[in-house]
Order: C-alpha cells, then structure tokens, then sequence
C-alpha cells in the first residue's frame, strides 16, 4: 500500500511508532496531487510549500506536545473560513477579500494537532446547481456530486484522507456516495458550523468525509460528540434495521435499488433482522417542507452578496436570493413548524431500530452534463429532521462506479451511528471482495 | 433641538434638503461623544477621523449615487463584524486578530448608504454574565443592561440615533428598557446573523436600538421585513390588547408592575379594549427549556474557544463551556422540540390581538454592582418562540430611571408590530407629558 492510500489513524500510528514522519507523508500526499489533479481538479487552494512549512513545523514537536490528531491532515470546504488559506466560495464575489480567521472547526481541529492541506472545491456558495471543474476520481466524465464537490474527490482519490463538508440538502451524504468514501453528517448543530457560509440556518449542517469509520470516530471524539448512552458495541446477529425507501423511492436508479438490496442480504446473511417500514403518512411532503425552508432562508443569507455586488451572482444564485417569497410567509412556517413536529416522531421510529436504511442517492454519479451534480432528493429530509446520517460505500452500479447506501438515527446518537457503520462498513468491504457472500 | 438629538430620519430630511451635511452632523455626534463618553462609555471602538473621512466620502456622492439609508449614522455591537474596525467581543481573545469582512447586516446597511461610526460595548462574546465598564446615561451608577450594553447606552445618549445589537435571551430588549429607548428584535433569521458571534444558533437573534420607531422602520425595510398581509394603519379606538403578564410576573419590581399598569390605563383612555390572558399550562416551564438550549447549545458554540485559549474566557464563560452537559441529551432535544411546539401556539394566540404587551424587564436598570447588567427573564421566552418584540419607552420607576414595555406579535408580522409601535409610542409619549392622560 503506498503511504497517500493510509487512513489518518494508520498515519498517526506509523509516526507514534517513529516509522514515518508527517513530512514524508505529506510529500507522497503531494506527489499523489501532482500526478492526478489535473484530471480531478479537487482544490480551490492548495500551496505545497505551505503544506511541507506545517508538516516539517509539526514534526519539530516534542512527542507530549503533540494534539491527539497529530498525523491527521484535513482538506476543507472553501466556504469554510481558513486564517491562512483564501476562502472563495467557488465565486467572483470572494476573489480578493476573506476573512483572517478560522472557522470554529478548523480551529478546533488544529488546535488538537491537525495539519490543513488546503482548501477543496464547492459549488458556488455551496448553494449554487452547478458544480466547480471537479471530476469524479473514478471516472472524469462523470460528477463528483456536490457541493461539497472537492472533499468527496479529494478522500477518494487519495489526495487526502479527510475532508470537510457542510449538508443542507444532501452535499456530504450524495458526494460520498458518488465517489465511494464514508461522508457523516452529524446531529444538526452537534457541531458549531460557525465560520461556514450559511445557507439556511435551520438546515446547514458541518459534517466530513474520509475513507474509514475509525478516522471519523477521531475526529467526532475531537469535537466531543457524545450519546446519552455511552454506545455499546454493535452485534449484527442481535441487530435490527429499518429500511425506509423514502417517499421518493420511485425515483431511485438501478445501481440504488441493487445497492439497497444487497446490504439487506448482506445483513441478513450476517444474522440480523430487517424491516421496511413506511413512514407514516405525516412525513409525505417532508421534501416540500424541506424546499420551502431552504428557499426562504436562502433568500435571506444571500441577501448580502444579492445586495452588496448581485453581479458577482449566478443567475440561478441571484434567483435563488430574489425568491424569498417563493412560498408566502405563512407556508413558510408551517413548513418550519411542521418539520420540527416531526423530529421527535422519527426520533422515536429510530430508537426501535439499530439503524435506519436508506438511499444515499439516486443512482451512481451522473456523466457531467452542464456541470449538474446530480439529485440531493433522498438526502434532504434527514438534513431537515437533524438527525445522524453517514454513507456507508460498498456498492456499484453502472460502469462500476461506487453506490453507497445511509445509515439514519435519532438525534445525538453520533457515536452510536459510527458503531453500526464501523460493523457494516467491515461486511460490506468483505461483502465486496466475496461477491458470494451476498448473492 | 442639537444636531445631536436628531433622529437619523431627520438628518436625513435636512440632508435632502440640503440643510445639513453629514460631516457637520458627525462633527456634533463627535462632540457629544467627546463631552459624554468618559463618563458613559459606551464605545469599543471609535476612530474620530474615520468616522469624518466617511462622512466627506458620503457628502461628496451626487444625490442619485446616494443610497436610501444616507443620512444614517449607525454603532455596532461589538461582537458583528466589521471588515474596518476591530471585533474585540470584550475579550481578550480576540485582542489581536480580526476578520476583515463586514457582517452581513453591516454590509447591507453600508450598500444602502450607512455610515458605521464604530463598535459599541458588549458583555464578553455577548453570553457572559457581567458588562463592560459602560454606565446608563441616566445614571452613571446604574446599569445600561446588556449584552447590547453600549448600543443602549449610546443611543439613550444621543451619541448615536440608531445601534446594531443581538438577542438570545434579552440583551436588547432589556437593555433598551434600561435606556428609555426602543429595542427591536424581529422574528428570529428575518435578518440573517451571519458575521455575529454566536451563542445559541436557535435563540440568537440580530436586532437594533433607535430613539424613533421612523427610523427602525427605515433599517427594516432596508432588510426587506415584510409581512404575509401588507399591514394596516392601526387605530387605537378599534385595537384589541392582551396583557400577558408571563410565568414570572412575581419577579416583577414596582418599575414595571407600575408601567404595565400605566400602559394598560393609557391603552383603554384611547379606546383599545385590554384583557389580561393566561397562556396555556403548557408555557409554564418555558423558561427552564429555554435555559436547557441556551446552556447546551452555549457549549457547543464556545467549544472553539475553549479548545484553543480557554485562559481567555472568563471564569462564567468557560463554565459555560464546560457545561455542555449540564442537562442530559435528552432533555435538551425535549427543550428544542418543546419550544418548537409553542410557536405556533402563540402565533395562533397573538393573531387574536392588535399585540400581547408584556414587561420588558423586572424593574428599572440596577445599580451597578459585580458588573451586573440586570435579569432577562421576561424576555427569554419571546426570544425562544422567535416572535417579533420591540420594547416602547415612556415610563418611568426608582429615581425616575426609565421604564418600558414590550409588544409582541406573531412571527412575520414585523411591520405590523412597527405600525403599533409607532401609534403606541406617540401615546405613551404624549401620556409622558401630560400625565394626567393616564393618572
């Protein structure tokens, strides 16, 4: 395995053991950029010397000066604030100006001895319907996903091992499945979001991607992400999963119907007992709801740069800022109202259950086509009802490019999420390599 | 009447008239705030000759290049960003650095023709618990309240008609109560809070002071405030009033027993009909969920700054947090969904009234002591059902310090509320001065 194919933790494991030093890592991660960005294109801003200064000003620490995720090197969102990198949103409107400070995770995270790479891709304000220049590392006709276009490749195609993302609809969970790497969407809120441009405060949510369940449990631990019950360990052959299709489940693609039905046979060989449910009847126009709060918020959060220097807009961004009555008030809030009424209902739908299962996406990444970055429909009510969500990969459908499938729980049972992906995450790869095991 | 004295709206006239520049009306706000502010200090930051530079900047715009807010001097809470002055946030932690980018709600203002005169004072990060040095005008051994401690006071000082503030359980309201001026907090995102600190992303809430309901009027248009249904003129002879004295009316001093009473008594003179209601059973612990959000959420918000130089915080704001915990999880996701519940509950009910008129405080503004701004627990349950609240001068307690009241309405219904904010606040005016009107 060459050293950019390492996990964060099998990284910090080889530097605690002194069998690799974070300069030399960071050099194959380099090495690894120059030989494939041109083609993937999965950074906004990334500065090699700047990246060797760190690496080299990290490794100088004495071993008990060392933060727990010494080792850890980070891509972040370009519409998350770094004090030493630009942040420019995928816009004219932010090509000279940005702010000197640190979004509330990328502090966080460097204070506890992360190392930040660079910045990676977005769509425009992550809110924009077209993607930056970014491929998809497994095939360059096709879409990455977005918005957080730039992290999904980036994991995937080994440039880095982590990488930050925010979800308002579906912008961590479709890209990690379209490119085959973990994306986790925590608890709304769990984790500040401060520093991060904001679409629509009620459902922007921080999240990441990486391309193992145990680098995301270390940086979940980082940001004190803890259940009310300490999670117990997951045993598949006593667990109990809900598949939940989704109201939008006719618009599901052949690689998403096979990869939902595969991780069922896959759970069921592995013991455990799954259900589909149907949600009740309550939760059908949770994706108008969802819609509504989005486009008046946005109109809203963008009325800044709609006010301030529209011309550096989109037109579907300009639309999007000018839409502010698309629904009237009162559709609004009970589109608010309503949604939060059914938080605490699929809170308790998902405690009878280890874990929900649903889609991750449509179908595999689409081929780019006018710079779409595919359909975020399955993902938009569980960014809406804050829960917990993670794709799992695992799966792949046309062209043999990855589908991956979520994981759903109730609120602030983070931890107790990244347990069950750990478990299904490991059957899955298994499943993977022993096609038998679930045919 | 000093230049001083005026409101911005008549500035603005004068200016349109072209009696006035705005570098003379700078120039008076200059020398009132050069005669006053040893005693009041009010201002975090305040740089003289910038402040004349961008007058002379704006003087020099040919009328049709001149924005609808020209004429506008407006102080800024110190913890909103403003890309050219320092945001301390009364802290040390930020003593050095700052982002070099405007607030969202400063760069509207700006892009509507604003002149920023510099960063009033703020309780550290807006959540602790005790002020900075600044004094109520009215008596420099009382309170100005907070956190918007400076933007009260200056205000109230006619150093400044208009400041920006932030609420997340009653940092305007109360303090605008202190300073005998109106405090406005919209419905909660109506404006977005992006470029302010945050504490609690489901109860902060973006605001500003004024000594005229015109002016607050003219920044909520510029905001773009609109109601469902274009509001009505209102008349008092034909309006409708519920008293909603809150589930802890008995914290209330004689000040503000005495003002609710006077307002009720001036109310019915001019021919509303006034009924005093009890909310449902179901607000009585709204107080303690609303303290379970803010604690939690408080957490989660200040975690970057713990997690990076918690010898900064001060000793409250790092028990703050610490005590992410202070509550069980469960609890805290009760409290949200609790208080979820109740919005629309009181839209329902304030929709059956002109307004709900409440207290805006427990008394007249303290006298200093410990750096105590005073108790906001009249207001914290407005703020976590995201209604709209302005509170309205005209009443005075203890040693004539003012007092005043507040009206409340459904959420989206701001400028319906300005509108009975206006008539109410000629009333009480008028009542001031001949107070036989409500004796």
């Amino acid at each position: 395995m060459e050293l950019y194919e390492l996990t964060a933790s099998e990284v910090r494991r080889r530097i605690q053991a002194n069998t690799l030093t974070l300069e030399q890592y960071v050099e194959a991660l380099l090495a690894r950029h120059k030989d494939r960005d041109a083609v993937v294109q999965a950074w906004a801003y990334l500065n090699p010397e700047i990246v060797i200064e760190s690496a080299r000003r990290l490794d100088r620490l004495a071993p008990e000066e060392r933060g727990s995720l010494h080792g850890f090197v980070i891509g972040v969102k370009d519409i998350i604030n770094t004090k030493d990198f630009p942040t420019r949103h995928n816009s004219s409107y932010h090509a000279e100006d940005g702010p000197q400070i640190d979004a509330s995770t990328v502090a966080i995270l460097r204070a506890n001895g992360a190392l930040i790479m660079g910045k990676t891709t977005t769509a425009e304000f992550a809110a924009g319907t077209t993607g930056p220049a970014t491929c998809n590392p497994h095939d360059p006709t096709r879409s990455p996903g977005g918005s957080s276009s730039g992290s999904g490749a980036a994991v995937a195609d080994r440039q880095v091992p982590i990488a930050l993302g925010s979800q308002t609809i579906g912008s961590i969970v479709r890209p990690a499945s379209f490119n085959g790497v973990y994306g986790f969407k925590p608890t709304w809120n769990a984790i500040s979001s401060e520093g991060q441009k904001t679409s629509s405060p009620t459902l922007d949510t921080f999240g990441f991607m990486a391309r193992s369940v145990e680098d995301i449990q270390a940086i979940a631990d980082v940001f004190v992400l803890r259940d009310e019950v300490p999670p117990q360990p997951v045993q598949l052959s006593r667990a109990q999963f809900a598949v939940v299709k989704s109201p939008v489940w006719s618009q599901a693609g052949p690689g998403t119907i096979n990869a939902m039905e595969k991780a069922v046979q896959c759970l069921r060989k592995a013991g455990a007992v799954v259900e589909e449910i149907n949600l009740p009847a309550d939760f059908d126009d949770i994706h108008t709801h969802q819609q509504r709060i989005l486009q008046s918020e946005a109109g809203v959060a963008f009325f800044k740069e709609y006010s301030t220097a529209r011309d550096h807009l989109s037109s579907s961004l300009k639309t999007l800022a000018e839409k502010v009555h698309t629904c009237s008030r009162k559709e609004f809030v009970q589109a608010l109202d309503k949604v939060a009424s059914l938080r605490p209902k699929i809170d308790e739908i998902a405690d009878r259950y280890t874990a929900i299962i649903t889609p991750s996406a449509v179908d595999v990444a689409p081929i780019v086509t006018d710079k779409w970055t595919g359909n975020p429909i399955f993902n938009g009510m569980w960014t809406a009802l804050h829960v917990p969500v993670i794709n799992v990969p695992g799966f792949s459908g046309e062209a043999s490019m990855p589908v991956g499938v979520s994981l759903v729980t109730s609120r602030y049972r983070d931890q107790h999420l990244l347990q069950v992906a750990a478990v299904i995450g490991t059957l899955f790869e298994e499943a993977d390599s022993r096609l038998e095991l679930c045919q």
